[in-house]
């Protein structure tokens, strides 16, 4: 009886743990899921006997560690910032771990004490990144096996509603962690373009777009998504003179959210007293100078940004509440987490409708032997099944799910720190998705 | 015997360690000064028989060790990142420890177990913060002694090298870290005015400018400080309506490093690869959209930033060597780097030129019985004697010495985390600044 522990029961986990459950009679494996929320982890788990559900504080030590020493293997889906921590009790208790969290440099450090100890950590198991890496190998080894080389290549991922999703003017749901959404770029993002190596700054990003065309789906919107460079060495492309991954949005967003991060509002570290003693309208006042006369705060703020008072834009930011007279819900401490709550309150997937996963790979290659171009676009589109059900819980949770299966049954045997560059592990994640129809779909054209 | 350890050699300590050296043979001291330059830990010594330099690295956790447990109190003037690890081996070897640093919150938390270990931790003993904190206490405090309370908290710090000094456009000079002068605000600022809560966003900072006059220097610009919201709580000021902690610059540095801001170079996270391969104007050029004419980078810089073309922005920009076609010097990783090279390059306090250390609080008080109210302006300019003995290493320097000494003396015999706003500690330690002439004038006007 092997004892599948999976931390962590958000909107990110119903296919993962599904999956999971499906497939624990046959193999005897018990499904452990822990969250601070129990009734949350008792619903995801509902109709399974081989199901445990466990309420779950990830800073009480004793719980935490007495889950991982009894686990075969640790699916981590808490917060990316309790990554390091849970790796440190996997090494020490000698468990697997596989997480969708982007790996960072702490637990690189842990390669070589996991390969010692025998274990593997893997990371980036989800969808972005995750599918996007295990897919761009794929594409990349296969045009190395043909004798060419990659001189540009572009991706973008997006988890969006579905096109017939008009529910806000915005066209975004929030189907993650909306968090992320609010402190998106704030680090700013690297890339290069045609040998040109490009930085942009929080305050410059959303202004920086381009129109990207997703068969089936339409025209949308993309922006740099962070370090570009970091997947020049990680795919090895020595001679690429164009790396650029996007994140694609509706049209509209963009330009709405560079003034939101020109007002100030993106901001984890000052902690604002009282905000619950506040309207919105009182917290976006915040962040214009100081006033003394009668005019209407939406005026101002449209003066501020220099903005037109009437447009798209403003009604926009109205939608999002902010200028509404409401009292501040919950008790937030920063402004990040106002619009965090805002966003889950504006802009929720409605029930009945559904959201959709767009991957899309746009790479050019040329085969010196043959003097030819080819440019491959290689896309997925993946929607959503219910508003439980998600597209994005599908494409993070599912590759997870498989990877951790594999591990489980000894078909993945490497050992130390991974994320999924390796055929090794890429190959046989990318077949199983394929035979539950996550497919990428692609078109070639040689010049 | 006792042995007091001061780590750090840098630019912020000449005076504080020559003033335990003056006082160590009579107080029967060792002196040792610990620095990852051996060579400038021998400098500070020179001529004092009682002192010691050795080659430290923080990182070395058996020398450091040794070191802390060797020692009867322990001055800390490393970079603040390593506060916290110096505040727990203080704590393991039960030593008293001093630093300049910001007090993080997590060496807040030691609190508890430094009283019971009997240790005191004493941060932000320095200029600002230090005396900004002790002598805006001691005007407060004055104040609710004759039956007063605030109504109005302003206060200005500054380093800045002295008015007649004509070096650089910019008038400006590195005396401390230039790291910190190229991340100032990153993480935005927050302050009350006129009981109007504000938060500005880094992108704004630089623009939120007003005059400020300081009696013998002139006209200056001030931009806010971090939260100085904080402060509101520190003092117990409950019924301000305004507070506002500012940064004093001469006329003309604001508008320059608010393009700086706008073409996002401040930014430590992103690592840019082969920067030592690259031009100062190539580094610029990474902040632009791709270009491919032949328009000059200036004029293109001026452009994307909406700035005049030919006026004295871009004129300081170019002093500082953002459009050089020399290779960038040095092994910088990052934008933040190149930019902290490049003011220790360009804006040198030249040999034979003295700075300058302003303090300033304007505090307006209500004394309710009396039925008036009282403004005071409470100016502290503090001159340097040469460029090693600079007025910010005598102002940052010497209140941390006095607290290490009247510890070691036993004159100060406070437990636990503290930062000197409790009169057991400031009123000892303004006493001795006064009586070496670091001294505030007072001006007050009753209305």
């Amino acid at each position: 009886m092997k004892n599948i522990l999976i931390l962590g029961a958000g909107q990110s986990t119903p296919h993962l743990i599904k999956y999971m459950l499906d497939l624990a009679k046959e193999n005897k494996w018990t499904v452990t899921v822990c969250d601070k929320n129990l009734k949350l982890a008792n619903e995801r788990i509902k109709g399974y006997e081989c199901g445990k559900a466990i309420e779950f504080d990830v800073n009480d030590e004793q719980l935490r560690k007495e889950q991982i020493k009894s686990a075969d293997i640790v699916i981590n889906f808490l917060a990316p910032i309790f990554q390091y921590l849970i790796a440190l009790d996997c090494l020490t208790y000698g468990k697997n771990c596989v997480t969708a969290s982007y790996e960072d440099m702490r637990i690189r450090d842990l390669d070589k004490d996991a390969k010692k100890k025998g274990i593997l950590i893997l990371n980036e198991m989800g969808l972005d990144p995750g599918i996007d890496h295990m897919s761009a190998m794929s594409l990349i080894m296969d045009i190395r096996s043909r004798g060419g080389y990659v001189t540009d290549f572009v991706s973008y991922g997006s988890g969006l509603p579905a096109p017939e999703v008009q529910s806000n003017p915005l066209r975004y749901t929030i189907t993650w962690n909306p968090r992320n959404i609010v402190m998106a770029g704030f680090y700013g993002a690297q890339y290069l373009e045609n040998h040109q190596l490009k930085i942009v700054s929080h305050n410059h990003l959303f202004q920086r777009t381009w129109q990207v065309d997703v068969d089936g789906v339409g025209t949308l919107e993309a922006y740099p998504n962070r370090d570009s460079l970091v997947y020049k060495d990680l795919f090895n492309l020595k001679k690429v003179k164009t790396m650029i991954r996007g994140t694609l949005r509706y049209p509209g967003w963009s330009e709405t959210w560079l003034q939101i991060i020109k007002l100030g509002i993106p901001n984890e570290v000052l902690k604002i007293s009282n905000l619950n003693e506040m309207s919105y309208a009182e917290f976006t006042e915040l962040f214009l100078p100081v006033y003394s006369n009668g005019t209407k705060l939406h005026t101002r703020v449209a003066n501020y940004l220099g903005i037109n008072p009437t447009g798209k834009i403003m009604e926009n930011l109205r939608w999002l509440g902010l200028f509404s007279e409401e009292k501040i819900k919950g008790n937030p401490q920063t402004s990040t987490e106002v619009m965090t709550d805002l966003l889950n309150e504006k802009l929720p997937l409605p029930v009945g409708e559904r959201d959709m996963v767009i991957l899309q790979h746009e790479i050019d290659a040329k085969f010196p032997e043959e003097n030819k171009k080819e440019r491959i676009i290689s896309t997925l589109v993946e929607y959503g099944e219910t508003e439980v059900f998600t597209a994005i819980s599908k494409t993070v949770g599912i590759p997870t799910a498989i990877a951790a299966k594999l591990i489980l049954n000894g078909e993945i045997t490497e050992t130390g720190t991974h994320i999924p560059t390796k055929p090794e592990i890429y190959s046989k994640v990318l077949k199983e998705l394929e035979e539950i129809g996550i497919k990428f779909k692609d078109k070639r054209e040689v010049f």
